[in-house]
């Protein structure tokens, strides 16, 4: 599609708001922007993890957990088992909420859920190179995507030794920066 | 402001889109929609409920707890006390995660805390026609403004009780629709 005008944004306050938008000048519409929802799972199965390589920027090259942009319409839960099915082909159970971090950078409220696969079938979805079930001692630490899949899988840890309780928080003193490549 | 055009919408996948989206066919911007979270709590203070009767709509008049749109850039939590401060003029503690529940129809995904009032100062906020601390039987059940607010009060219970254990998740079987007026 092309269109006769660009966008020409600028800031202002919406009549009737109370917060400065971003509103475009040639035809008025108002770009509210509102923090997103991320859902995703760590997903057991005898007593592995399913990691997925991201086929995807940012981050290509490195593991993840199954998780993404909740849709509209959609519960969690329901995202989180979408999002296992699109990069895993994974069919999973949900047990509970593990942990409910926050990015304040981007503006991002994480769900991740505790669950297990419903059964041993998975191959690497569209926005995955490969995915693989890990003994906990041979994750690949060092080729993590995020800092919140490090607190994930050491929370879903603390979660089965029933330690401490779920759901966590953010990992204290830890950055949600992303670290260097 | 006044603007030289209206925006006008249709519904198109966007150049590297996998969804249809709402563009506007004067400049080609792209109103991205995504579910929002609502944050909020269940404010005790001394076996009181606090609660706030709504100056706006929808569902003005009927009473409700703190809560309300998360903000870019801000955590949960602290979404979760600003509410409370603006509709109550109220500073809260928050003592854990107490439900997450979600109304599809709305896309908006609510995440409701157990929270204290630091210390016993309330007064109606701009939102709110008046702001009550109410016992657990005064409560006004029949007032009240959205289902949500009536599962959060009871989940609060059942932790304050130890019977269940939180979070808790939509209340089963139960709509998330409005009660007729």
């Amino acid at each position: 599609m092309t269109y006769p005008l660009s966008p020409s944004m600028v800031k202002t306050i919406p009549d009737g708001d109370t917060h400065e938008r971003h509103v475009c000048e040639h035809c008025g519409l108002v770009n509210y922007q509102n923090p997103k929802i991320v859902v995703g799972s760590v997903v057991r199965h005898q007593g592995k993890f399913l990691m997925c390589r991201r086929a995807i920027e940012p981050r290509r090259g490195f593991w993840t957990i199954p998780a993404g942009y909740l849709e509209l319409h959609e519960t969690p839960e329901d995202g989180a088992r979408r999002e296992a099915l699109e990069e895993a082909n994974a069919r999973i159970a949900i047990s509970g909420l593990l942990a409910v971090y926050t990015v304040p950078r981007l503006s991002q409220v994480q769900l991740i859920y505790r669950a297990t696969l419903e059964k041993p079938e998975f191959s690497a979805g569209e926005e995955s190179l490969e995915v693989q079930l890990f003994d906990w001692e041979s994750i690949p630490r060092d080729d993590i995507a995020f800092p919140t899949v490090h607190w994930a899988l050491n929370h879903d840890l603390s979660a089965e030794q029933g330690g401490l309780k779920a759901p966590f928080g953010n990992s204290e003193g830890a950055s949600t920066d992303l670290p260097e490549d």
